[in-house]
């Protein structure tokens, strides 16, 4: 991805291994400051994941990939490393798929590169595939983060609009502000921002508004763990968007690589739903919002039933949820897909 | 209402008139401060409803009146004392329901005492009727604020929840935190806690998440507008809130006394919507959320359908969509309400 530093345009990922250390480009300080975290260790590594340094399920997969890599250069316990960096988020299954192939892999250093780069490519061709469906002057709607900086480049949800503005079309992005943590404002529209593609923050409240009036052309989301039918977790709202998204006749997209799909789960119902800390929708900037003792409820994702899902965007092509059988057997007979499924 | 200053329980309205001022709670400190807004002059009351010193459609209609009061007896030129105040905001239908009834009672003081005086007795009614809809252990989902802080007191949409609260039912509410402004986190939470209400804030993407999981037995929100066949504006999200209810099969009613409805509108398509500085969705704290570039767009409202409606709980009583033609009859019958409908 394009960032631009103290005026220079240079080029990112926003994980990557350096002199034995996994670089994070730190999330939770964006937009204002661009800073790095260096992980020395899996201790690090599991802080990073917990705490969100680093999110948005392939990042996190390519980020425990590393992260095992690490633990065994440095001679770690693996059997602790790998519990300790598998107990860190339950919701995103592209952790758990980085941990199996880095387990058969032998953790090795080489495997944990070969996953960061076939996640990258493989979003790359989602951009691909995706910007077929965007027609010039285009608004479309996203949630949360599902860009570069959710994967290790490229974005799923946000790589068919890069190719799409690469490619010469004229689009608008909605960017739902994603509360509670406001990665849409904060990560989404600043990734947009360095890419030079013309956006507006809206309100989550909003998106309903604009697409009722017919402002929103498509919506395109990414996804935290998609079940055999269909189902998918991704972050809190994006089952709001899509039922509206639905009542309005807006096709609506859900974009991801295989390493994101749970063939082992036939519904949503199964996926494991983390609840978070109430202090994240009580305190923005630091300062409270609500009431000194009033509690909150603060679940990070919801499921959304594949009804709602036009289609799925993925580095096979575009599926609609009575396809994934077909992509189920494409992931199957995909060799690097193979290796990160060794329970299927 | 209550509200506990300095540890003692006293008993409040959101604006009324004392020695040549009308004197407002300013909500913009809550629910930090209990401080007080006091006008002297129609430039400080359309002041107060512009920049949300007060804010809640039935507030700003009382506001309104006492403001007219007011520069009477500060001897200003009636004209344009209305036209100041008319041109404040746009949506709520109160505004112009309180201008004209104070146009046609010569804008006396005790004019505005009784529209006050009205407007609190017809949402004690909203409660009685509404408590009916609320079974004991119910879980209540409502959006901003429709409190008594929004209205004189008891409020609209949190009127049958005081009643019921009172009645000895155990309730709980799931409070939207409705950004941008933070209404429901800020002023509904704090109402809630002072009348010792059990409930939760919520990011507005969790309302979903809730219906969908069946932990929300009914929702109950306010309006700003009301027309003929029932289409409301209220604040944004409303209408998200409102198509999510219908889908997961849950009660959604809008509460709001005779002075909301216009029945001079036939649908939701001729309610004016407000489009409020960006810089409500950008800042919060006082510090930006997104980019230093990145823009932001602010409807202040939405228009729901009538189709997503359950019923309208007013003070004469529950009324489905296809029934307004009897409220309708009522509202043309009623004196006090004839008295500010001069073009019906």
């Amino acid at each position: 991805m394009k960032i631009n530093v103290d005026g220079e345009e240079r080029k990112f990922r926003s994980v990557w291994f350096e002199k034995d250390e996994v670089v994070l480009i730190e999330q939770r300080n964006l937009p204002e400051k661009i800073e790095f975290y260096r992980a020395k260790n899996s201790d690090d590594i599991a802080y990073a994941i917990k705490h969100m340094v680093v999110r948005g399920a392939p990042a996190i997969g390519v980020t425990a990939a590393y992260g095992l890599a690490l633990a065994k250069i440095k001679g770690e316990n693996m059997e602790e490393a790998v519990e300790k960096i598998r107990k860190t988020r339950p919701t995103a299954y592209d952790l758990f798929k980085a941990i199996d192939f880095m387990k058969s892999s032998g953790f090795d250093i080489h495997a944990a590169e070969r996953y960061s780069q076939e996640v990258s490519g493989r979003c790359k061709k989602i951009g691909e595939y995706g910007n077929v469906l965007i027609a010039d002057g285009s608004k479309i709607l996203t949630h949360c983060n599902a860009g570069a900086l959710a994967v290790v480049d490229w974005g799923t949800a946000l790589a068919p609009m890069r190719y799409a503005k690469e490619s010469g079309k004229n689009i608008f992005v909605f960017v739902d502000e994603t509360r509670p943590r406001l990665q849409g404002a904060k990560l989404t529209a600043w990734e947009l921002e360095q890419e030079g593609i013309d956006h507006a923050i809206i309100a989550d409240n909003a998106a309903g508004y604009f697409m009722k009036k017919g402002d929103v052309n498509l919506a395109i989301v990414g996804a935290d763990r998609i079940c055999a039918n269909g189902d998918f977790a991704n972050k809190i709202g994006t089952y709001e968007k899509a039922v509206l998204a639905k009542e309005n006749g807006i096709p609506f997209y859900v974009a991801a690589p295989g390493t994101t799909f749970d063939f082992n789960l036939k519904t949503g119902d199964e996926i494991p739903i983390e609840e978070r800390d109430q202090e994240e929708v009580l305190v923005v900037n630091g300062k409270k919002i609500g009431p000194e003792n009033s509690k909150a409820r603060n679940p990070a994702f919801d499921v959304t039933p594949n009804r709602y899902v036009s289609g799925y965007i993925t580095e096979y092509g575009i599926f609609r949820p009575d396809q994934l059988g077909d992509l189920k057997r494409k992931v199957q007979s995909d060799l690097f897909m193979r290796t990160t499924t060794p329970t299927a």
